[in-house]
């Protein structure tokens, strides 16, 4: 039988889940590729630790350049992790003529341009499903099943530990800081959480999923991120009072030669399947020209979700290499000399929907000097509900808009938050509603 | 640049969608491709009916034979439907070489066997992605993105048609033969909508998910199908008030050397995502042991999401020809070595939880009758619920039970439903709740 050898960089969560599936799933994988998928190497500084797993003399090394530079390594599997040793490692294996399998997108958001031209140079695939939602086939759909659409628009659930924390306090009316504890201790967050709440991790995704989608070059900078450590219970039960749930989204739309692509919390209908999207798990909404709506739902991290994501590129590359195919699929999902740099627009040139949450002192010409001053910038007010009773002075008045401009909602927002009869702090949330009636 | 070219077999909804796609993307595909994808021909009996689209001189034909008895015809796509001419058309397409698309769920649960063995033969590809779930990419993600796991069950909606009825009868009220006509109306369900709405059509993709997920050779006569023509208004309000919503699920589990696989009616808990699948939709939820649970939604039928799924396996087809892959992927996801027969469990085998609504005569002694029966078959009753007024002398008895046996049940059900006391239409409607405590 033939034998394809694979070599794996990094044996953490993740590389402990490949490792499993390799060895103890190794006649399953034969009676799919009809060839073994030899796990000949396994590199981490670590060689010690008890991974609950047998691996075989000699597999288990420390010097990951030792995996790179050995000759009888087809696939190369990078699961490091971060900018740094990662890099140099899949630039070398790449210039080896390794096929590479990565699940960095923190890399790939960074620097994914000058990976995937090398790539493309030296004529090796180098596969990216585990990178942007776990388990899910968003890589693939993108690359391959979608391929006769103009993509529309992608809007995504991209990050776990947010949608646990953001659904903790919308089910259970737990506090920011009680939510992200739970988290932690369930082993969903990081000890520094802050990639995950303050969106990085979601617009690293979002920068490769916009590439697949609309055959543009990686642009992670210009993508706008907020993220969800100013979300309070109280804005979420207000939320539900309109008939929405908050999600951190990851939103990119098509908007002709230039798209948009922003990372912030977002206040969705309950009636839209993504609002139903709880816990840990993640989802990604595609709208394409031919296939209209459709959507991907499951585990966006893990241990064995996202090996499975790395084990489905892995046999992808082998079948390659088993049926001798040659650069079968272009690696950003249109050929490259079709790739364009295509301008990510300043958030300042979306229009949606707003929610305001102002605090303001309880006296008569309060609400009209708010409204005059949105006046002013061509906002106009769909709704305003005056919530709750006064405390300490100040009343909290909630506002719904029409279409607006975030160029000039954002003026009209500080011009309001610094009146001196608003006082605390002021919320601004988007509402992004396909069935709102203008 | 290389030129594919392609013969189109049957012109009608889904043909000229594809066609459609083939011609005014002519340029988005060769972003993609890196080559040119030729609809040589369409072959259809009515080549004079304006079809919206510009076909250069010669295209249209009335010989489908002549399109795969053509030496320059790379791949053949099958969209005439049914058992007859079709499954000849793909076998002579076969023969001559061609790789072959098709959408054809019919002939596949029918003849899959049979076609797929052929193909094999001749080292043909055959891809068929738009048999099942329309655009969603359900065929690729059980053959490639879920290669290392083993599927523990599927779960889907997988009929437009009956997921619009049972919508429209949970959301507005309708009776079953109003949103019967609504959906007639709108063009989801055929002028003979028995197909789809005694389960059969749903039944036939089942099948076929079967085969892919468990690697066993395709079954469709030992499914266990029921339709949903005896759904009423009143059993969905019951079922709602208990946390319920009925959909039409084609369920398969694992269950070690045999599997279940059946088609049925079925209460789910609102909680689960599956039961938010509203209107036309469709949507497969699949649990495999390194995936956990993950699901799939999208448009199942139309025109375009559809279209775009046979291009979507058309341009496969093409990049394993343009890239020179042989035998690239197993046609059945498993080598063909490894599929086995696998006993598909009859009905009598399953357990579940069961909602029964006897219409039963208001005196003493109804209940303990009805629960005596019930413990003669050793099934427990979790609860009872007389529900609402009498209506000339009945009163509709509404039971949950426990954890049961089919068998069982069939035997209880049969014996209650002849006592004198129990008259009118008795109902049973099993439930599917993962969350339910023994």
């Amino acid at each position: 039988m033939k034998e394809i050898n694979i070599g794996l960089l990094g044996c953490g969560t993740i590389g402990t889940g490949v490792a499993k599936i390799l060895i103890e799933k190794k006649d399953l994988i034969i009676s799919r590729v009809g060839a073994s998928l030899n796990l000949k190497y396994a590199a981490d500084i670590d060689i010690k630790k008890d991974r609950g797993i047998r691996f075989d003399d000699g597999v288990l090394v420390t010097d990951a350049y030792k995996v790179v530079n050995d000759p009888d390594i087809d696939i190369v599997i990078e699961l490091i992790g971060g900018e740094g040793i990662a890099k140099d490692l899949i630039l070398k294996a790449i210039d080896n003529g390794k096929q590479v399998v990565t699940a960095n997108k923190a890399l790939l958001a960074g620097h994914g341009n000058e990976i995937f031209k090398a790539a493309e140079e030296k004529g090796v695939d180098l596969a990216f499903e585990a990178s942007v939602g776990g388990c899910m086939p968003i890589v693939k759909s993108l690359r391959e099943s979608l391929v006769g659409n103009y993509i529309k628009s992608i809007t995504g659930i991209l990050n776990g530990t947010c949608n646990y924390i953001l659904s903790k306090i919308t089910d259970d009316g737990s506090s920011f800081e009680s939510a992200l504890k739970q988290a932690q201790d369930n082993g969903f967050a990081e000890a520094d959480p802050a990639l995950d709440i303050e969106g990085i991790d979601t617009a690293h995704k979002l920068a490769i999923l916009t590439s697949l989608a609309y055959g543009m070059e990686i642009n992670f900078k210009d993508i706008y991120i907020e993220g969800i450590s100013g979300i309070t219970p109280l804005d979420i039960e207000f939320a539900g009072q309109f008939g929405y749930r908050i999600k951190l989204l990851a939103i990119s739309k098509n908007r002709g030669n230039a798209i948009e692509a922003r990372v912030h919390p977002t206040m969705i209908p309950s009636g839209n399947l993504l609002s139903r999207v709880n816990g840990s798990m993640n989802a990604i909404a595609i709208s394409g020209d031919a296939v209209g709506d459709m959507m991907l739902y499951g585990h966006g991290a893990g241990m064995m979700p996202t090996a499975g994501a790395v084990i489905s590129d892995t046999v992808d590359l082998a079948r390659n290499l088993l049926s001798g195919a040659k650069k079968r699929i272009p690696l950003l999902s249109y050929q490259s000399e079709s790739i364009r740099k295509i301008l990510v627009l300043s958030v300042d040139e979306i229009s949606t929907y707003y929610y305001f949450r102002f605090s303001a002192v309880d006296h008569p010409g309060v609400l009209s000097k708010i409204s005059g001053v949105l006046g002013k910038y061509g906002i106009s007010i769909k709704s305003v509900h005056q919530k709750g009773r006064k405390s300490e002075g100040s009343v909290p008045i909630v506002m719904l808009t029409h279409l607006a401009r975030e160029a000039d909602v954002k003026k009209a927002f500080s011009e309001i938050t610094s009146l001196e009869i608003v006082n605390d702090k002021s919320v601004l949330i988007r509402i992004e509603d396909e069935n709102w009636q203008e």
